[in-house]
């Protein structure tokens, strides 16, 4: 008898931790495989990170309110903000495209030119790929190679109880700015005449349009000299993110509800809405804000920085990995970040 | 007016060449980007080599008559043979696969079964990936990763004019053993009771669904102490590749009709279906078998290796690139592989 296991049961992490179980290594040079932002090689006197993403129409993205152009430029970042979460240099990417018969040149090259305005702004190179046919939508595949110095690369791995969790930039924002697009999208679906009325929020619409990725926060490390322990960047939600550090360094954490940082424009679509603001920033995702773990002896350091705010601490493993709310109550975390698999 | 020009119309190297027309260069470390078998990438004292291919359902494969195993095999080697037609050795790779709901956990575990395989053939190590749901088909995105010393990378641009043609193995098998299983797929689709008659055409069928990539070849090139002057593999069919490499050394060639190398199953096969075993071996494509240049006065020490095939020389540009057939007449080569863009 065939055994049919649904892939949703398991979730994409779940899949990949079975799909790799117990996978033999070959090469001394691999210095980190699957299991962090990046895979880590050893390269002579540097190390180099590699770090792919693949975006499928109609699951990562919607051509109805997405200009090729952006979608362009926020695939390559999507891959360099991996990079910059290993606090490695982005230096060269490699794009595949799919692209089926309903698209003109015209169209591929808007394309390209959100690529090109993204290497052109993060100064990387466009070193290969692949083109092809698809018999439906467009498919992008980027993979995204930055170097750094051996003892500068940060993992998931290296957070120890009473370190710091700081987070740069606001949460939230990119969920709410894909709300406001789809409820748009609905509204044009049923009435084509409807003016979308995305007026004053502009912020939040760039922020999931046109992201971009943390790249001036190496330079801030320098600067207040602190060195993260641990880092990873907010891809799929504050919550799914915290709990990779926590898993990945063996301990627990409290996350303050009333630190996480969001914008005004943030707060007002989500009181538009209905929606918690503090679950567009747990659970939405996309933000592409990087999260990170300090000495708490640093915690002079980053106080009064405006790109970062500490949001909690680690703790010990049996103490869990809890959201602290206003009110004092202890909630454990949960992942419901953005799954495709499951939808 | 919008424009809308046809990318068929271009073909894949026509539009890779349109969108990265003045691609600005950012890093000093891209030795070469976009125009080889892969990137090349300046690494302490070593060259990494970077290549990446783009896998998509009804596309690159067809799964009524593709098990999921050779296809995750094949997967693998279609990149490490990039790397291979560097002069470079395959360390480490990426994996990202869409997958629909149609597929089950059982069917994604038997495709990594097959990368994992070809891992340990090729003692190269997974190094990470992504994993998303997909709308429709299967996507597999696959990027390699390998390393040579500088002076050893071969790239298509350096052949001079008298230096030898060369190839590896044989050529045609692939495209017929494609065809083979397209018939029987024909039959099957008409009468499922049918039994497929593959019997005694084993090799081609192997071409075809579980293709090798030629690592013996830089082992073979260092016992006959020969240094290639221009390589490529050969992907998209004889006649494309060399054109390739006309094209990047900027010369000419003369490729001998009775030089090029079958085998019986593909000659049989093809006399089956009234195809020229040599249409297919010129313009099947998928044979991963290395074409490349040596200097004339390398003549003697290839002359009689079994696993290598001098099949004509190179010219001055002037002279054309051009096959000679048994009667002693020319004709013009022109690439008719396989575009997947004109499909």
């Amino acid at each position: 008898m065939t055994k049919n296991t649904s892939i949703a049961s398991l979730g994409e992490f779940g899949l990949i931790d079975r799909l790799t179980e117990n996978w033999p290594s070959f090469q001394p040079s691999t210095l980190k495989g699957i299991g962090d932002d990046a895979a880590v090689i050893a390269a002579g006197d540097q190390v180099l990170v590699v770090t792919t993403d693949l975006l499928l129409e109609g699951i990562h993205f919607n051509l109805m309110y997405t200009p090729l152009k952006y979608l362009g430029y926020k695939a390559v970042v999507v891959n360099l903000s991996d990079v910059y979460a290993m606090n490695a240099l982005p230096k060269q990417i490699t794009v595949s495209i799919g692209i089926s018969s309903r698209f003109t040149l015209e169209m591929v090259e808007e394309l390209y030119q959100g690529i090109r305005a993204a290497c052109e702004k993060y100064q990387v190179d466009l070193a290969g790929g692949d083109t092809s046919s698809s018999l439906t939508g467009m498919v992008i595949s980027i993979t995204a190679l930055g170097t750094a110095a051996p003892g500068e690369v940060t993992y998931r791995s290296g957070a120890s109880p009473n370190d710091l969790l700081c987070v740069s930039g606001d949460l939230g924002g990119a969920y709410m700015g894909l709300q406001l697009l789809e409820r748009e999208n609905e509204v044009f679906k049923v009435n084509p005449q409807m003016k979308p009325k995305l007026e004053g929020f502009d912020y939040i619409l760039q922020r999931q349009l046109k992201p971009e990725a943390r790249y001036d926060i190496p330079g801030i490390f320098k600067n207040l000299d602190i060195r993260p322990t641990s880092m990873i960047d907010i891809s799929d939600g504050l919550s799914s993110e915290i709990l990779h550090l926590c898993k990945a360094s063996g301990v627990g954490c409290r996350l303050h509800e009333d630190k996480i940082p969001y914008d005004e424009q943030t707060r007002d679509m989500a009181l538009e809405m209905n929606i918690n603001p503090l679950v567009a920033a747990l659970n939405g995702g996309e933000d592409y804000e990087l999260l990170f773990t300090i000495p708490i002896a640093d915690f002079d350091k980053v106080k009064n920085d405006t790109d970062i705010t500490v949001i909690g601490h680690m703790t010990r493993p049996e103490d869990g990995a809890m959201l602290v709310t206003g009110a004092g109550a202890l909630i454990p975390l949960v992942a419901q970040g953005f799954n495709h698999l499951s939808k």
